[in-house]
Order: C-alpha cells, then sequence, then structure tokens
C-alpha cells in the first residue's frame, strides 16, 4: 500500500526547528498503516531534514552555532558566492545532514525514540516555504 | 511483505563499533527476502548508525578521533550542559551521521559490498543498551 | 513491485560528479513506477553519494574544497595509514555524506526539486569504476 503527498512547510527564520508535529498533521493517512516506513524528503538544496532531540531548545541554538562555526561563510575558498554569503555554507551543510528522512511505522504512528523529533535545518536567512514529499509504504489495517 | 523486530545492543563504550554480526543475528527472517530494503533506525539523540570499512580496527579509531576534534566538548558556545560535557557534542555528531540506514536486499542477504560493515557511532561515555528497530519490506521466496 | 540492478559508474577523478542522467538511463524500469522509493547506494567505503544543486559546478568544486580542509590528509592524529594519505580521509567523508539515498518516485520519474542532482562524491584519487546498487520499490501502471 502506498501514499505520497507534498506538503509545503511555513517559513521559517535560518536554524534548526522542531517540525514533527507539522508533519504529522499533514498526513492524516499515517494512522492507516500497522507497519511500514515513512520516506520524507525535502526538494531543495539548501536545507536539510534531521532528527534530534524534541525537547531542550538550547540544542537546536548549539546545532545552528556549531555549523556556522565548521561551515563559514565567507571562507576564502569558496568560488560560488554570486546568491549571496549564506548559499555556498546552505549547499554544503545540506549535503552533510542530508535531504531525506526513512522512520519506520508502527501501528499508525511514528516509531521514533522518546526524545527523537524531526527537525528542519534552514540554512537560508530567507528560505521562504519548503516542499516536502512524504511518501509511505506498508501494509493497512484494512 | 512486511517485517518489523526491535533489538537491543550491547551497551559499548564510546566509539565506533562494528554491530553487523549483532543486527544480522538479531533477525533470522532477512533469508526468506529475494530482494528488498532493510531499514535499521536508531531510537536515540546521542547515537547514530554508518556503514564503513568492515577490516581494520584503527579505521574505527581515528573516526572517534576525527570526530571528538570537529565536534569538541566544552566549546565555548555551547548553551546546552547540563546533561555532561559528552552531550552536546553527541547531539551533532548525531546529526551528522544519520539514525538510519538503507540497505538493499538480495537473495536473503544484506547486499553490502565487500568492505562494508554496520557501525554503531556511540557518542556517550556511558550510552547503555541501544534500541534499534529494523524495518524488512520486499519479496519473499514463497 | 520490487526491482533491483547494479550498475558500474565510470570512472571519476577525485570530487563531487553530477551522475543523475548515468542512474537514469541505467534504470529504464523506473517508467513503470505511478509512485515509490528508489534506494540508490553504493557498495563502498571511500566514495559517498549525495544529493546537491545541478547547475553550478562550482557548488560541486567548493564541497570538494570545503572537505579537503575539514577532513584533512595525514592528520597527525591518524592511525590508519598504509593504503596513502588519501584513504582515511575517503573513510570519514564517506561516514558524513552517506552510502544511500531514498529519493520518492512520481509518475514515472524521481520527484526531485527543480535544482535538484544526484551527486557521486569520489574521495579517493583513483577510484576507479564504482558499483550502485538501485533498488525500486513501488505501484506499477499496469
Amino acid at each position: 500500500m502506498w501514499f505520497q503527498k507534498e506538503l509545503l512547510l511555513k517559513p521559517r527564520p535560518r536554524g534548526f526547528h522542531l517540525i514533527t508535529d507539522e508533519i504529522i498533521l499533514g498526513i492524516s493517512q499515517l494512522k492507516n498503516f500497522k507497519v511500514g516506513i515513512a520516506n520524507i524528503f525535502i526538494k531543495h538544496t539548501s536545507a536539510s531534514l534531521s532528527i534530534n532531540e524534541n525537547a531542550s531548545p538550547d540544542v537546536r541554538r548549539d546545532l545552528e552555532t556549531h555549523f556556522n562555526k565548521y561551515v563559514p561563510e565567507n571562507a576564502s575558498y569558496y568560488e560560488h558566492r554570486f546568491e549571496g554569503s549564506d548559499d555556498m555554507p546552505a549547499h554544503i551543510k545540506s549535503s552533510i545532514l542530508g535531504a531525506s528522512l526513512n522512520i519506520p511505522i508502527k501501528e499508525g504512528q511514528l516509531n521514533l525514540g522518546t526524545w527523537q523529533g524531526i527537525y528542519l535545518c534552514e540554512h537560508r536567512n530567507q528560505g521562504g516555504s519548503r516542499k516536502i514529499v512524504v511518501t509511505i509504504s506498508g501494509e493497512t489495517y484494512e
């Protein structure tokens, strides 16, 4: 049984953002799957998806600070500069963090750990709305 | 055809560990799948999964040394400190390395390259037992 | 419906390379899938796969330069040296970037964003031909 839906996330500022609820609200069909896999895919190269801790907001701020230090803006060796100083770092961060997540489904829910949440990692200063494709395959209840 | 099972890995010290055998022993159903995908998912945000070389143990030690240098403990910019100096680096490493693997299955086996093995990347000093969910979908022999 | 095929990529020099066309040409069966997921898996530990921008070649050059700076050759702390100075960095880069991609399929095509392409990240100086396994599952048209 297959299901695919495109979601448009609301715009968010640069940084790491918890979007578990926004994703789940967008896929009401999830509850029909007894077992399966949800593939969550972002259709951009300057934002990414990750799984990390869903409680302390300081974890999300520290991730942003860390990545800004180790993937700096205006590095002297960047050739790709014409889209702004936040653009080439955004591409690098997106390859490090990745464009998709593959999360097990169990009894109609994402089978995440207690402390796990889904992050949108917005690497541009003004990224705007981001397109996500959710593809679910699995066994349904009926 | 779908199959999902939760495995509890034995506790391991901080570092990169080859767990291919422990995973395969836990999923005897793998041999029934002619073709498919195995999703291996870790339900934690301070440990991660990776694929890397299955022979030289020095590769695993160098990975640990490298990540400790580029994702340092006690960085002055960390706000998230109350769970210990190994905690925030563990979260960062887990986003860089990722929480899941998706490995092709061919003729009842993981279709890995000759030198590939599955790694548990344990980022905490005392991470304890780690929960893994293995979800397999595919065509079975009968 | 399941499909699996092994592709042998033509050899490429060290660096980041756009291989979307070579992958798609290798999997003519893709057009039969109305909806699904394509898992693209590299059977090596010194090369990796990523999704990033499909237009400007300077993005690919900057990725190579960046990774060479933050995952240096000849780091004093490497123990694993006997396969050459490009070997241990190749293993580290491969864990950071990852061995597989999972891309949604829609109406017989990869459902990529406008600017997204598939990259082979070749981390060795002389990597040779690289083995890729493409596994597609989904609903076909007939």
